[in-house]
């Protein structure tokens, strides 16, 4: 079975010194980094596009770049991240007209292909596209609106998916982005998931000043996983 | 008169390390900070959010900072930008349905408020409005497109729009975006401008490791200003 | 079980003197007011808002008022016509970006929360809401448009909605509208449905000067439910 | 020259009772009967529709309606309203992608057709549409949000406005909305306006039970313009 | 059951003689007409409308005429298309705010109805109207794109629709568009399918000047499905 | 001075046999082929997109083709048509948020570039891209609806035009749509156009069976022109 990864947020980290924060927690164990991308239109936000991604990857960062589009239309977009450095690019199955062309266009452009599901979306876009999707992503919130909590209903909708993948015999990632702690996490994972997001649960610990302020809770999270 | 001010656009800083990039453009005598915002939508780009706004404010900026908002709709974000930090906010008249309005929204937060005017866009918007703007900026290159250089056309629009800020008797700063480089500066400021945007033409100089690479350009500018 | 509750729509009503019309249906035993909301949008008409919902209200009507929205996007409106008095606010699952949400907000804003389900749309919305809705109406005709008769497919849809809720183990009210008359309430009950909408079926009754004109109406409803 | 006009604005009546309170307004002297109509899109809120406007007609109102359409798109729901009884039909240029087709729409249903601007709108959209115009209404506030107060830059525009009547030789009415108040209206008449919109300005005053409550500050307006 | 269907989409015939290629491919053994229609919103691209239609029927093409609506939103054309003589009108589920409606609206033009299915759209639609589909169309390629082969998820697909059909009693053809040739059409009907849609596969042989040079791949198609 | 054009509208053409009737109404004196493409969107009707002007082009069609484009947005298909061997692309200034940009996209891909003003639409749109524009399309009826005829505002705005253009010293060419015919055409020519588009004017007369048809009409409208 696939390993655990965790995927830090970027948004959650200090954006005057972001290439420092991504360092400090990829050092710190980080796996992959989660890239959230919001266009105030899909969403009531505007974060950070395909000129910040591509800043990391001049800055040195190596790891997987994790490109969440929480933007509609999706299309356009695409190749300017694939240029930018991205390693997966996931979209909402309902800010495309046409799913399984845009999944094919991620592909073709390089990268790793994703669905992404709000919490009250059915998993039934997934039907006809198994075989064309690297990653499945469960909102365990509603994305683009702060300060909410896991919602419950996510645990079994997490173990349908699992069964999905499962099933498919396809080599797919199951991510969990919202409200994921370590409180949390072992039950998120016995229920399917094999990649945790976390934003504030991450970068908002300790000291700016410390560069080892993120090690301690990624062990943390480690260890809850472990059981 | 108002005195002339340059406004580097960090679209074209490093943003892995934007806040010390800020910094030292500031340190090198720039003035406003010019912040541009791109909801991929507008114009096809998506560029970066109040999150980032917010960063600067929280790294110590204290120079204003000026959002050049290229989305539409424009109304929602405007109280975002204004929390973040935002000094002046301007957008584009064709982005919003109720200019005055919107115009109003942008005081009504505490913000200073403009009119942004795409190279082919009348100036009869500023009609019945002159006494709400703050700032007009002209842009001389079309927004959201790379590579393009100062159309010619703008230099009359310039002559006009300084006729009506004279004309009207408030104080509204005029500020040109698209192509001012040392080579054409005392022509643009000839024709009216009194705030200037530079994206590469500032940051584009130098080695990352200098901090004072951003001093000869921008005295470089200042002295083709003073003739 | 729940009690069947008789929901007078007052599309059908005469707006020219809303109130006494409101009083009379309910004095004639309507248990609560059905008030649809059409944007010119989600539906090719344009009825009445917030405004005529706080009339009521200040009106003295204390009846639970049940605003079913034909409106996209849905998010604006929730807080106007929670504080206009809405008891119920139902939306289009295709009509907001952000189903779960939507749906707490309708909450977070003090009212009670569903969702309304075309003739030909799925069901497989509620798969991961169940938890947040406490009211799923289902249309037996299309929404907006004139002149038609019961889909027969909806007894069916009704049956499946009645075990989903079942099953769930929650409060939720089953509603139907469209098309339902005296002559095939009993059997649209026995399929399931526990609110029944009705607009031209009890307004259109009697002579406008008869205060009285719904009683007997709404009497036939109850015996032909009662069987 | 025209006789001035004074139009209540019905959104600030008691739509319990719509019928009387129309009744009551007409009785005390006004003119037209002014119906805004807000869908939610072109301004945040939604207000009434033809239906309403229909049963002021069926209740036995025969004075003018001037239907003030703040919707976008405009076309698909005039014949609504031109069947509903509208005797005038008003829309935003900016909400009609072909108005000289929008304006031939109306006449061609049998109503007086109208352009609304917008505070910052420019009057340039009335160039080559003279003769297809019977009302030009000026916002002196925004439409669609409550608590303006006049806006200044009205009056020199209302002037322009009144001389490209005067010039077009048409017989145009020229209809202020916003603000307007005993205390200014008599200004806004010398600056060119002959119909005046007063929304709580009239019916925000007296008692409920009171039929006669509207005399008194229509009594006044007609002061103030006499002078 | 119902005999199998070639038909020729005529988006690949040659636009300046469209008649005479019409005659041909009927002539050498097509059974109805494709027409692709494309508005360059739900797909980039943009091809025919109503008039190319009409100019077909009187032109004296008599064969059905399936018109296959790649447009977004579909119901102010489908009167267009009726009266142009289209006998199918087929759409997408996610085009349509009301399919029920839509689907009525084809069969009170009198015409033929149909719902069409991208590549990764869920059958689920289907459930509530069958009854009121004449026919279902697989999409096996993403619309509107060029240069695809055969999804090869579209076999299960074609057999669960096959499996509905024969379950509702309905007489509904099954119709498959993309990447069918002469080498899968076998496969293709043994998964359900009784409507070939092809393109380039039939208008791209032969010489222009050879009237009879669709007659060898017709004759190819129908003996490959013969077995 | 430019000579006069005749530029017939193909839309009134037989799209059964598209490619003769251009060879015979190019052999009868026409000089420019006018295509009319509309997007369903812009303009409530679906023409002709790029995949017929390409046959034209295989068909042997040398003179110049006009693409008049009733589609909003613009950008996306302008490359299309250039490649399918537009000569000249005209767009409304309403249907692209950047003018100046789309003015410049059509040059860059080597067309000839044009702006379209709807009868109300001021001209104010020019003020800044007279030096990007090779053609000026001044609608004379509303575009996309049919049976209307010349709107006479248009003589005052065609003087405006050709003074604009004169003033300029830029080589534009000022074309005329809607409602030209043998009659008014020297009345048109005088007021300043010099291309001139006929539909129904043109492909309306004589038999089909007729290969000289049109050689009468042109006669008479070059007739009427030369006074």
């Amino acid at each position: 079975m696939a390993s655990d990864l965790i995927a830090p947020s970027i948004l959650s980290a200090d954006f005057a010194r972001l290439g420092e924060e991504v360092d400090n927690v990829l050092a710190a164990g980080a796996d992959i980094v989660h890239f959230d991308v919001m266009d105030n239109h899909y969403v009531p936000n505007l974060t950070i596009g395909p000129l910040v991604c591509e800043a990391l990857r001049k800055h040195g960062v190596t790891a997987p770049i994790d490109v969440h589009l929480m933007v509609k239309p999706v299309d356009r977009i695409i190749p300017d991240f694939a240029a930018a450095g991205a390693t997966y690019i996931t979209f909402h199955p309902e800010a495309s007209e046409h799913i399984d062309r845009t999944l094919q266009l991620i592909r073709g452009e390089g990268c790793k292909s994703g669905l992404v599901f709000n919490p009250a979306t059915p998993l039934s876009y997934l039907d006809y596209v198994m075989d064309k999707v690297d990653m499945i992503l469960l909102m365990s919130v509603n994305p683009g609106f702060g300060g909410q909590s896991f919602i419950p209903a996510t645990f079994e909708k997490l173990r349908q998916a699992r069964r999905m993948i499962d099933a498919s015999g396809f080599d797919i990632r199951l991510e969990i982005d919202g409200g994921v702690k370590a409180d949390n996490i072992a039950e998120v994972k016995a229920a399917g998931a094999d990649t945790f997001v976390s934003g504030s649960g991450i970068f908002g610990k300790g000291k700016d000043s410390d560069p080892h302020r993120y090690d301690s809770i990624i062990r943390e999270m480690r260890a809850a996983m472990a059981g």
